[in-house]
């Protein structure tokens, strides 16, 4: 029975979180998944796979066990980097596409959005366990105790992970398996509702005895590739059999004293150190946190950073520049002067000068932290769900070009164009910062506009993070959320900005977690902020 | 170094929190160390008892190991109420205080707001034992293990507690052994700043291995009767000794096809009660939820039920009525009839009749609920700490009369006009919420703003718990929440309304916390809201 209305008209403000131990996740009950390991004795990486096994439960409509991982990790002494995104089933290729699905008016294979031919190998499961390979302290089944239990007995469906589900179902509903595992009274469930998701308990329980490699060979394994041939998909064993993420080397770029790190392409993290760098070129600190001129830099910066991105970010073997000729000085400085103050700007992708890296390399011996996220990209991914598994699988496969001349062009075993990045901030080589802004194109826009809060501006994390964020859709059209300041939003038009709100209830303004390090004392801990855009909170003791 | 401005000018929306297990608090810290109870296996009231001692710590300005605290809680079948509030000291009576302060111009004794004299014997240490004797699951040593530590390794405090701890160390800094446990560098500490209190971990300690009896006849008690001796006040052990809490049976008030529940007197809980009963002769449900009218109407309920609280409640022993006869359906009804739509009113005490009593009683076998509420009245209450110890000293002796002929008139052994004041909702008689509202005199009239706006206007827990408050102040002057329509706040004044903000650094609003059950079944669970008027959360698995 329909106990209340669920929104809620009064805004308040958010304090941050003190505390020595934090995990801060857009869901609450991943956090406490993630408290709970810390509280046996678990380490930061306990917690985060603790946590994330819980959330591709809780928050179905963003992540799942079919989905995509990246990290940062700080060991207490470096930086590790790991991209655990999904490689193309071997079937994959342009003629493949224009076989399936036909041609274009420009000639170019038409890509779908939703379905199996929307999805790579997911990554997920092989990240999980090769965080825990690395760095993990308590037993890997031990981490999956949460996300089981809620799984059997269910959880009470909150407000934002609710409305985003209705929106998606309406959409996915006759994808294949969707509706079996995420419909079950054939509509997406209500606010409150208490939701159980049996299949997902078994899947995960496979994967906790086999350390996750039962999802790639073993009966999970089987059951995706006959699901896949059933319904439509092109996937085998091999495809799954041959996965394995890579540890990088994160790519970095030093900011008002800060470095803020990145994990390289095939991700998009670059742009936000692309547009950081071309932001440096500012005085920020002397234009008003909020006001237009101090949003317009940003919002140049991000839109130079952008033509780059799409032009030239793909699998890094099919790179025809490196990272460190896109992140060069001096060519983000003569970037940075195509930005004129009185007018919005339509540009090209430039073109990065040869040259040397400007990538630093830090270390120091204190306590671990991670910064970890994992997606379906589109709401629900691809829709195609593995019956009584719960594994819904993502969609990465449209990061994917069908332009033969694009370096990211569709290929076997490549990775596609990806936008999920995790975020790390040292100084002098000591750790400050873990943080990521989860939600498709925002998310570099999002580190670039709340490091420029935190760094340029001293808004402490929960400010940074809650406040209004503008986003540069593809077509460097601009999206702002609507608590902006009205005459920030007029400003910006005058400038020549032109405005294209196109709600989008999977990617939106995205969610961000930041947990800033305190100092260097042990027992100072950390202040840790979490997105009211979510149903999160960070947690911490 | 000051790391950032902590301000958050970018109001958002909180979300609820749905889990099966709860812990609400107005500080994260304090509802993590209930959260590890919970994780352990224990009950509501282990983890209640773990925030508890944990809060002391890191809310210092609200409440100390020398508060008093009051509970309701439902077992799985009924309902407790528990009354740990101080007694008065024998030496206190009104020719102590003329002797000592001497008199008014209407010739009573003056009353002091800080200091050995405002303080009753304290309650807190032993609500705990008592809780724990009669429902407590773990260890009752254990659950003082997270404040301990927190004690001894410290914390950083956070921006609200920072806040009113600055307001008031400039007041508070003369008082005895105030600055030496509150004051490390002689001023309050900065947001952020880590606080250690190695003192109220010896005493924490000292209570976990005597179950609190060392607080009222061990080597603390001797501390508090030594130090109150050196510094002016008039404890004796004799004092001390001869405290005990009272368990209670809890008065109670149908509303809207719910009953609501609350701690008789002294506390003030009857208040909310009448206004809950005189407001239910309106039709609110037709009036918008935040319409002048419907503001006005419990704005003018809640005057004249504190127009009969501040005539009539008292100790229970010196009442002239009693909890019934304020509470009957008829008296209240007449009171009002005493609303006008149109104008403000201006009210005296009312004459309840005689006659019956109308509190319902309710039982059901599930699962255990607390409503627990500690203080120390005023911000760090007396102002007196005892040296080494961490126990500051409530200053609730403020609430009892000088004038010979009220019934709250200052006395030995009495229990002073007390404000802090657990609720609990059922209907039917099984449970629904553990709420309260902490906070002097705006907590029966958080109780009836946050009960309309859930049981009238089904606006969810966290929404009732973030609109704008008023508060009816001692003289009926009206204070509002800055945050609230102006034009409401307009209506208001049209109607009559005086306005008075006196800003109060320990009262301001009030910080509630509610915890809602979403229906009989097991698995459920609740749903929680936590206070953003403070920087608590509600924390859940």
């Amino acid at each position: 029975m329909e106990l209340f209305d669920w929104t809620n008209p009064y805004p308040t403000t958010r304090t941050p979180v003190f505390a020595r131990n934090v995990v801060s996740t857009s869901h609450p009950l991943a956090a406490q998944a993630g408290m709970r390991m810390l509280l046996r004795g678990g380490n930061a990486v306990d917690a985060a796979l603790a946590a994330a096994a819980t959330i591709v439960l809780v928050e179905p409509v963003s992540c799942g066990i079919g989905g995509d991982c990246f990290a940062i990790l700080w060991d207490g002494k470096k930086l590790h980097g790991l991209n655990s995104s999904g490689t193309a089933p071997a079937a994959w290729n342009v003629e493949y596409y224009k076989r399936k699905y036909g041609v274009d008016g420009n000639g170019l294979a038409i890509q779908p959005k939703r379905g199996w031919d929307t999805v790579t190998v997911p990554g997920v499961v092989a990240g999980w366990a090769a965080l825990h390979d690395k760095f993990g302290k308590l037993p890997f089944e031990e981490l999956f105790e949460p996300a089981i239990e809620i799984a059997e007995r269910g959880y009470a469906v909150p407000p934002i992970v609710a409305g985003k589900w209705a929106t998606a179902a309406e959409e996915l509903h006759s994808q294949p398996g969707y509706a079996q595992t995420f419909m079950p009274n054939g509509r997406a469930p209500r606010i409150g509702e208490l939701f159980r998701m049996p299949g997902a308990a078994y899947t995960l329980r496979r994967i906790a005895q086999s350390r996750g490699r039962d999802f790639y060979e073993g009966e999970l394994a089987e059951k995706i590739v006959a699901f896949s041939r059933e319904t439509g998909g092109s996937f085998t064993l091999d495809d799954l059999r041959g996965y394995s993420p890579e540890w990088v080397e994160p790519i970095a770029k030093n900011y008002r004293g800060y470095t803020v790190h990145e994990i390289p392409p095939n991700g998009q993290g670059i742009a936000a150190l692309m547009a950081l760098g071309m932001v440096e070129h500012f005085d920020l600190r002397n234009m008003p946190v909020d006001s237009v001129v101090s949003q317009h830099v940003q919002i140049e910066a991000m839109k130079l950073a952008f033509a780059d991105l799409y032009r030239y970010v793909s699998d890094p073997r099919s790179m025809e520049v490196t990272p460190a000729q896109m992140l060069d000085d001096a060519y983000l400085q003569s970037r940075a002067k195509l930005i004129r103050l009185d007018r919005a700007g339509d540009f090209q992708a430039g073109r990065p000068h040869s040259g040397g890296t400007i990538y630093l390399s830090a270390a120091d011996e204190h306590g671990m932290m991670i910064s970890f996220i994992q997606s379906n990209y589109m709401g629900f991914g691809s829709g195609v769900v593995v019956p009584d598994t719960g594994i819904s699988l993502q969609n990465r496969g449209v990061g994917f070009s069908m332009d033969p001349a694009s370096p990211n062009v569709v290929g076997a075993g490549k990775r596609p164009f990806h936008t999920i990045i995790p975020g790390f901030l040292t100084r002098d080589g000591r750790p400050v910062m873990s943080f990521g802004v989860m939600g498709g194109d925002i998310q570099p826009q999002g580190h670039l506009q709340t490091l420029v809060r935190m760094l340029d501006y001293h808004q402490q994390p929960q400010a940074a993070c809650d406040a209004p964020r503008w986003k540069v859709n593809r077509d460097f059209t601009l999206d702002i959320e609507p608590n902006m300041n009205p005459e920030t939003v007029q400003g910006l038009k005058n400038l020549g900005h032109k405005m294209k709100s196109i709600y989008d209830p999977y990617m939106d303004f995205g969610s961000g977690q930041f947990i800033w390090r305190l100092s260097d004392e042990p027992d100072h801990g950390y202040v840790a902020a979490s997105d009211s855009r979510r149903d999160g909170l960070a947690a911490g003791f």
